[in-house]
């Protein structure tokens, strides 16, 4: 095989953050390995000359049709974050046949073991009960459980239903809740096929006492939680943002949350790190994540894993199966900028 | 049915709070509902003129010989607090065939839930990072998580193995955990039985990276989690306290937080309230949750309807089946004071 | 342990059968373990001999009030089959706190087993298919299939809830049923809680595709399902009659099959061996299974196990677990001959 | 939408079969929907006249190149059958960024319910037995189960892990198996997110009690599985094959089966009607099923379902995702025979 080239260009991320020995020996197995750690340095001129032999780009460079033509046994584009970036020449490269590929689904185990715990936290006010106790304000007993809720038996909503939404609803399971799901792009059967229930965005908004935010961001839903969507919550219920802040009116939301009409719990902010005066680091009704849900060391272990595996199949002319599959209907419309949920 | 007695004496509860209408229906459809809301007002009197007929007494009177001798048609006691008290001769009463029973299980699904929203808050550190953003001291993404871990394919461990424990097992079964339990009143099969493996003290505390302390008290383990079972538990590990503070040794379970060799959540405290300046107030790694695990409203309404649900059986002259039966071998170790999880 | 006597009557068993080396060995750490394979020749003398000192007995000799009596030590009695014989004062033995078990629960695992397979022969017309393909009349595909149906989102019945319909209920999980359930024994909330409804025998019958009768014979059930009852279910529903012959009219079964209103299958017989020219043997809408839905090897060394597990527990003062313990509401009703499940 | 035309050429079916009244409305609403119910009778002429608008072509009828070409809107080919047939130009097709589609996922649901059924038949002897009551030979308990298995924490093997392996898991989840699978075209770590074992083909067939073939035919593995492989299972050891005859020696496999080494049930035949003086129909360790797993009226229903909802999700420019979809990788691979699961 060694004239066949694996191009690896980690950035931002570093190998040895996602890649252990084995990884490596794997790739190295496929052809001959060329890692760039630096990105900006990657010239035309280096492109050019590699780009004859390439069979696999893990990384996300710029890959214009210019390029992409230069490599005439390109298969396979894999990028080691969790989205698909403008950089890429997406309806050329799916003409050939080559995969665009990222590693999304990596986060959506850890952001849904997160996005449980924030919604327990909501329903049950433990990170408050806690602040209460540092404050010598706490309640005790049923006194401290006056509007406190369960997740059993309750009426749960989701707002997006992709990998994440996925991920989070078997560990619902054991309350045996009915959910509701709103997602534009699934039809009802296939939700129903996961034992939910296919809804609109206002009957998700209204009917459920916890909802999970989780649909990603595309050119069509920026902002499209506002203040109409948050008052059409049922008083006290708990919102869960865990996707990405540009799906939701933020301001709007902590005036839902101040106003203690719901409780808001975001692992995703506007702006990062927020302002040190932002409101949202005194709201009681609100529980804050410094953007962690997805970014464990057992994550970026598995980017490894599943590029590889993937570019495994890839190099024996199989369908990768591991990592998200870019769809040439899709692909455009998820033009978030490069900054990847860790 | 006009010839039997029900003595209903709810307290330290309020009827309202533990019946509902239909729950009093169906209670009245099985005899003379007596109901004396103050415990202390029942008199020797009072209760040796109800006695003759009384089929079943729900409430934690004063029951000794004396009394019992003279209730010749008496099937059940039911107490509706989760515990056995002391004021009863238990020996005679099942003796007589009598059943005395409990409301515990009402207590199981409420504290299981935060069990779990406690151990994903310490594993994740979920309330410490929304703490830190309320000091401006939050760090983002995998610095956030420089020692988080998860609980997907964890080593779990359980001290003690009764109704609570049981059902804090379904909820962790979607993280495909190594769940290990002590419980010394347990055959290895019947913990096997729920996916579990039974195991010493010793290796629950060593080879459990979370560990849900879900013991009751008994007059053989009072304070028998001390400060060398604290320290056996790796680095880092998580200890989630539900049952009773009595069963761990409070100040070395503080110390080894305050060390940060392990992380604490406790539902329970040796003294409640909390004295004002108690140290447990200010720990980093602590997790303090006012005994409102249980105290919930649904778990109230269960109550009653537990209760109803087996008076019912037992007039029929079946077995009781939703409330906790107490057994012979084991009812005089539960000497619990009366003070209940609500 | 020397003065403490286990006293051993296997019959109709054999003491291989049932324990291993290691069960024995566990026996012998209880006590002096005496063994005497032939119940028969279990004299007064005998008994009387060992009984001062007699702590557990495991067998299923006659043990009526004036042989107990001369048993001060005995805790436990513990029949090696899966019923509760008639031979045993059973309210003295209760009045003394003597536990009476049996080993029912060892038969549930293989019997639901079986009665899934059963029930997905009946709904798939599976060893109907192979039976036309060897009298050369199979159809094909579409064809074969025109009365076919499937346990997916079936409506799903279970006539009696005890350990053997609970037992079917995991299995049945993953066809995601409607499940009904009659059984005037237990309290709606009960069997809601293993996500089932209660419902009337007359529900169950009228409104399930599928019923499963695991009811148990008791004193007042014998012959309780007959033809009126089968007519009442729907044209082409399917029975499985797993747990007794008794609780049916058995004619009238065959009959309801035989005109092809229903299917059915067995695995009970009125009379076994099967008289050799009985009418079920011819029948095309049943499916006869030999009483074997129970007897596994591995129930046998469950028995074992079990046995063990609890004489441990007893012998240590902690209540039995693993076997079934008799009620004293219910024992009496129990009174089924001397055949056991294997 | 009066300018987009849906053609529909449902043969080998009928249009009845598939679509309800609401399908064909929901397939109108997405443009000029034209019917040819005689796949025969679509002259190249007629094709040429709606080739011009048509967006989405549902059958399969003759697709090379020159038909693609005159179709410059076409945007999805869905056969209603589980295959892909060899009359279509993939490689240009998915030039061109054509879906193309089938309906197999709507067979695994069925066929997985029957796998388990003749799973259970094989291991428990159902059948068997039921023939034996016929021939006035059956025995009865032990004596009935002296060969029989359970599917309890079984070790079992599947060859082959598409969409029908994988519905099959978890229907096997309750009775806790270990599974492992062969499937050359998956990662372990793929295989492993499902509970199962990566395995070689050997490891498979030897440590496997109960083994599902679930693999297609492909160019590759025609009569992969003979006597070789047969020997090497253990003694008594079950196979249910649910997919396609070609991939085993059948031969080789009835005779594995009548040396009593192995048990088999089958749902494929290399011929279909099987010969009337076939031997397979006499065989005891053989359970037969004529081709009647899938073919289920629900899952010809569901055929329309999914047709429909891929068809509109299309139609809004989203990617399918109830059909399967052809990857270009392996396409080319299945060239069966136009001979559908039904």
């Amino acid at each position: 095989m060694s004239d066949k080239t694996i191009l690896l260009v980690p950035s931002p991320r570093q190998v040895a953050d996602i890649f252990d020995a084995d990884d490596l020996a794997r790739l190295k197995a496929l052809g001959n390995l060329v890692i760039q750690n630096d990105a900006a340095a990657l010239t035309d001129a280096q492109f050019n000359d590699l780009a004859p032999n390439v069979e696999i780009i893990i990384g996300q460079i710029d890959l214009p049709r210019a390029r992409l033509e230069r490599a005439p046994h390109l298969r396979a584009i894999i990028n080691v974050e969790g989205n698909f970036l403008p950089n890429i020449d997406y309806d050329y490269a799916m003409s050939r046949g080559i995969r665009v590929l990222n590693v999304s689904p990596v986060f959506a185990e850890p952001v849904a073991e997160a996005a449980l715990g924030m919604a327990i936290d909501l329903a049950r006010g433990i990170s408050r009960s806690d602040r209460y106790f540092r404050n010598n304000t706490e309640k005790y007993g049923l006194d401290a459980n006056r509007d406190a809720y369960s997740l059993h038996r309750q009426n749960i909503g989701f707002i997006g239903f992709g990998d994440l939404g996925r991920a989070i609803v078997p560990l619902l399971a054991p309350f045996n809740p009915t959910i509701r799901a709103f997602d534009p792009w699934l039809p009802a059967d296939y939700i129903a096929s996961f034992g939910c229930q296919a809804a609109s965005l206002d009957e998700v908004l209204q009917q459920s006492q916890i909802t999970f935010v989780v649909a990603g961001v595309t050119s069509q839903n920026q902002g499209f939680l506002g203040a109409d969507a948050f008052a059409s919550m049922p008083k006290g219920a708990s919102l869960i943002l865990v996707s990405r802040a540009g799906v939701v009116d933020f301001e709007a939301m902590l005036d839902a949350a101040e106003s203690g009409h719901i409780r808001v719990a975001t692992d995703v902010f506007p702006q990062e790190p927020v302002p040190a005066d932002h409101r949202a680091r005194r709201g009681d009704n609100v529980l804050l994540s410094p953007h962690q849900a997805g970014a464990m060391d057992e994550a970026l272990r598995q980017i490894g894993k599943r590029t590889v595996a993937d570019a495994e199949l890839i190099a024996r002319g199989l369908p990768p199966i591991m990592c998200k599959v870019a769809q040439p209907e899709t692909v455009a419309m998820f033009r978030s900028k490069p900054v990847s949920k860790s």
